[in-house]
């Protein structure tokens, strides 16, 4: 089944969507909300799944053309959300663009850091950011939705633990990360909002894509409608979503609800072009001594978006542009 | 007014608790949960006082005695866990013991680690942990709770957007940072769970002690029933609750619910005592050149509390006991 949040109130309104996209609806007499169905998911799984198949068997009344801009983040506040560094490749380049090796044990230990779990906006939601010079990114990543994971659990059993999975855009702020790296308490500023796909999509709705641990097709991102790249997210992830879960639940338990990212999506050689525009400039500072893409600037637009192998959409489209935020008091409110 | 969640379900049962901490009051029928009371706080907080000023006046109905075993956190679950370390004294003194020079730039930017808000444990709860050898700690703090922040305000701004406060116990696997520190990512398998006080108390409750910005009153962590430390919290704490605020939502807003903390409490020459063990073993390790007081073993109990100028309870204490945790399908189970 797939699953979306329609804006209203704080945690949206929840809706089952029709397998191409086209159709919802309302699930509020299962849960209301995403959190509450994951809240009791061995209850709310079974019955929001049979309401998936008569929708896509078109014996649903009362459903309506699913509409993307009327769509929150699936959960549109969550309670952790744990951010991978998973394709190590894209690491590697980084590091290599600015001439620091790589420490071996980063092929063997995740990385992981702690995201704003209380600031995700929906796929068509405005980016809101207050200066350009803060270097303004997209991220295209893969994320997965847990249960109630038990603390210490290994990577086999973390692989039960997977109930939900789309995409996100990691929106980054790149000039404000060196200073907080160089502090070792992790991103903080540089990482403001997350944007979600439309819809989560349950496992079994990937078929042979979805091999238990990994997304085996290609994350497509584009700016301004130019297409940035599509690597494969099943290619060069070193560390898969099982690992990454098992790695997050070493020493506490993750509450359902939990979103797991894979971090940006990248393929080693980057034969078929990047997920974000950092690595496109350390591309270019490898191979040309300095960057020429700039980052993004108000008014750009990213759009996000993953398709199965006839061309479908999977999960709809991240589709968004930058704004310029003004805080309160400042001159143009 | 004093406010704690009851053990109940997911989110806990949202009571109202005399300034005395003796008797408590059912509020649910103002807002069920404390995260449903700050989700609408400028309807819920005068009806919440009011129940308040009827309960200290001995003139509420269904009033029953309180129990901070039968607390969870007070939120019990939340969006958003930002921890400072805002007393730099302790960051400098933990730098120095092991040899390393303070950046100058950490007197005047905040140190601020997301932390994990999945993994709140109430003030009686034990506290679970699979091995000896991760150095468990404790960490006694302050923490405010937020109302929604806009991004990009002034400390000045930030000052009417603390609604509550009390007292956390951050509990911290000393032996497993550096190896965290050095992937500067921040910190994630280190800091496992979060204990909380019984109650949170509104700004008004703790008279002069609170002067806007600030608590002035000592913090007390005891060890198996031996006073560590009772270090002033409004003393030496460089970044005030304000400019931690600020800080945090200088990119993105801050939801209702917020819970921003003040690292370890320390005060300079730590006279007093300390707020933690790791800061007895860096002052250990700086005077006769290593540590001699080891971490927390299983068995061990830690308290924190806060009392006022009479030496009246104002939080209630966190009192818990280090328990060997066995994970899923490990011998014990």
């Amino acid at each position: 089944m797939k699953l979306a949040s329609l804006k209203s109130g704080r945690d949206g309104k929840l809706v089952v969507v029709s397998r191409d996209l086209t159709r919802a609806v309302d699930a509020g007499f299962i849960a209301s909300t995403l959190q509450s169905a994951l809240d009791d998911w061995a209850k709310t799984a079974p019955a929001l799944d049979a309401l998936s198949q008569q929708l896509n068997a078109g014996e649903c009344a009362g459903t309506f053309d699913f509409d993307p801009k009327a769509c929150a983040a699936p959960l549109p506040r969550a309670y952790h959300w744990a951010d991978g560094s998973a394709y190590v490749t894209h690491v590697e380049l980084v590091r290599k663009a600015r001439g620091a090796d790589l420490p071996e044990s980063f092929w063997s230990d995740p990385l992981v850091y702690m995201g704003a779990s209380d600031a995700f906006i929906g796929p068509r939601d405005d980016i809101p950011v207050q200066s350009e010079d803060w270097g303004i990114d997209f991220e295209a990543e893969v994320v997965v939705i847990t249960d109630d994971v038990p603390a210490g659990i290994s990577s086999e059993q973390a692989r039960d633990h997977i109930m939900l999975i789309g995409l996100v855009n990691d929106v980054s702020l790149r000039n404000l990360i060196p200073g907080e790296l160089g502090k070792q308490f992790g991103f903080y500023q540089s990482k403001p909002w997350t944007s979600f796909s439309p819809v989560l999509a349950t496992p079994d709705e990937l078929g042979d894509a979805w091999d238990g641990a990994r997304l085996h097709l290609p994350l497509r991102a584009s700016l301004n409608g130019k297409l940035i790249g599509s690597p494969n997210a099943g290619v060069d992830m070193t560390f898969d979503f099982p690992t990454l879960i098992a790695h997050c639940a070493k020493s506490r338990s993750l509450m359902a609800g939990t979103v797991i990212g894979s971090g940006t999506v990248s393929n080693v050689g980057s034969a078929d072009g990047s997920c974000c525009l950092a690595e496109v400039r350390c591309l270019e500072t490898i191979r040309d001594g300095e960057p020429k893409t700039p980052f993004m600037s108000f008014g750009d637009r990213v759009e996000i978006e993953m398709r199965d192998s006839d061309g479908s959409p999977l999960f709809g489209a991240i589709d968004q542009v930058v704004t310029r935020y003004y805080p309160p008091g400042s001159q143009a409110q």
